[in-house]
């Protein structure tokens, strides 16, 4: 702590330490070019020697840049802290993100009125760009973030109308429609004739893309799923153990299911339990994600696994690339959407 | 997602839709006196009707404030998402914020050198004050924090050297001596007579004072405790495993022991139930937090309750009055630091 007592240490401190010119130190400060690198290191050893804070707002003006990208998740706290994939893909993102020297601002949406607040503090020159995730078919955001011309990649493929035609649009997702088509073709491969689907939110893409998928592997269009067969869920444990209920209440003769993510098949799972059916032998269940929920099922889940946190990694990697954070030669490839490959894996519930 | 599309509306369309001048929208949207209830509703109305985004860059030249609280936690996300007490107290500091129109922005650390960036987005005039959470003894942020003049609430006692003989410094804590003191004394008449001790991180003024209840229990002085029967843990499950291990290695005839948190009391349940121990038959667990995990529990545990919730919200409510956002009346007390009761919570572990 001693480092930040007393009077705070001036630029020309900095620089009479280290034995360069004020300018010199400024240059370094602010990633300026053209000064040698045994210079630099010299530089910022006194930085840290004196605790050098570098004042930002003189630093922005100098940049335009204020050092941080915000990630915003369109959930209140309560369902970002519960659910391991947020966790994971933050971590992914943080990483990154300090790699490049650039702080991470997590804001989440406790009320619907938050809305216009964040929309009003990204417009406001306050970061350098915006993550975005878990977006609602009708969220405003996306086109908050077009208005104020703020950088930014969105979690997932986004789903509002004219989306697919923007080519500046970048975000990172998941093959969910192969990776669910993977799972029910893995249930029908060990027999079972009756394959049930839990969905999560169908106003975003992730759960309609695996709605989707499940219809492919039973060979059926997309609106022809049998309705006895699917249920709506929320991606939350309790959303899986309601809709496991309403399922057997209506098709008790179903011999596995599909759940949209681990929480959803860990609290179907429960469901079956309470009443009495056995997982494998009279229902198996399929997951999605391959969290830490799905290892810890009883019994452990089988499920289809994505690379979380290194989306999130991927994400921040390309906003920093859009932003002009990223070191890369004049001549790379201008930064695009990306789906990574989805997995199945394969544990004792089916 | 409407309201957003095309040009963005602007101060007069918001004047000519509610037939008032320029003057008093802009009064209206920045939260000045002087407009009647209802006029100020014709305001808000037109705002939402046209989904009006303030220029905030303008907002806060002239109201010197950006609509946003910063809420540091010393801690990685792996740690901050894996602990229910941060998702439960970040709940609080939300709602509360949400309700005087202000953005909760959530930084954690990823790394040591983080902080230093954490210090110059503070500086730079970003948020408008600052809750800071789980700070070590050693750590940087009071002391930038109070450099950089930004208001600021901390979470917890703080416990750096001079902080107890600062009239200004604002902290919400909970009574974790007396807490601990509850505890032990009631292991003590549940008739155990070897009681163990699993602490949090030392350089932590929560765990210190836990610690110290749990010496005041036994009738000790503060180092006076017997080296056998004290385990050092870090606040998670895992680490309260490990530190049962070693206690039962040293004092296999321990009858009880109280972990500074449920997550190190959970684990020390893991431990015990490895190695044959009966809980509470053979050894009894007290934890400390009544979080989640304590109710899960197996058996469910005795444990100590704080409403971290509300503590969440007491921060936040603090640290609106010291920026000057919160009501109240102009001859109200100045705000103060609040230490919140401790209740012991018996359950089945005990």
């Amino acid at each position: 702590m001693h480092t930040f007592r007393g009077s705070r240490p001036t630029l020309e401190a900095v620089a009479s330490h280290a034995g360069v010119s004020r300018a010199t130190v400024s240059r370094v400060v602010n990633g300026g070019p053209g000064v040698r690198e045994e210079v630099r290191e010299k530089v910022r050893h006194s930085v840290e020697e004196l605790g050098y804070v570098p004042n930002n707002a003189a630093r922005t003006l100098v940049t335009r840049r204020t050092g941080a990208v915000a990630v915003v998740i369109a959930e209140p706290e309560s369902r970002v802290f519960a659910d391991p994939f947020f966790a994971q893909q933050l971590r992914g993102i943080s990483r990154e993100l300090s790699d490049h020297d650039t702080q991470l601002l997590l804001m989440m949406l406790e009320r619907q009125k938050d809305y216009a607040r964040i929309g009003r503090y990204l417009s406001a020159g306050h970061v350098d760009g915006a993550l975005m995730f878990s977006l609602h078919g009708d969220d405003p955001l996306p086109a908050m973030a077009l208005q104020t011309g703020l950088p930014a990649v969105f979690g997932g493929r986004p789903g509002w109308p004219g989306a697919e035609d923007d080519p500046d649009l970048l975000y990172v997702d998941t093959d969910n429609r192969g990776g669910a088509r993977q799972a029910v073709a893995h249930l029908q491969e060990r027999g079972r004739r009756t394959v049930a689907v839990i969905n999560g939110p169908l106003d975003q893409t992730s759960a309609l893309d695996r709605l989707h998928g499940y219809c492919d592997a039973l060979g059926i269009g997309a609106h022809e799923a049998d309705p006895s067969l699917v249920a709506q869920g929320d991606f939350t444990a309790e959303g899986g153990e309601r809709a496991m209920a309403r399922l057997l209440d209506v098709s008790p003769g179903l011999d596995a299911v599909f759940a949209g993510n681990d929480l959803m098949a860990s609290g179907a799972l429960r469901t079956l339990r309470a009443r009495g059916r056995r997982v494998p032998d009279d229902v198996a269940v399929v997951g999605y994600d391959d969290l830490e929920p799905a290892a810890w099922a009883e019994p452990p889940l089988t499920t289809v696994r994505q690379d979380v946190e290194g989306m999130g990694g991927m994400m921040a990697e390309l906003l920093l690339r859009r932003i002009g954070l990223a070191e890369e030669s004049v001549d790379a490839a201008p930064p695009r959407p990306v789906v990574t490959p989805a997995t199945l894996v394969v544990r004792d519930s089916s």
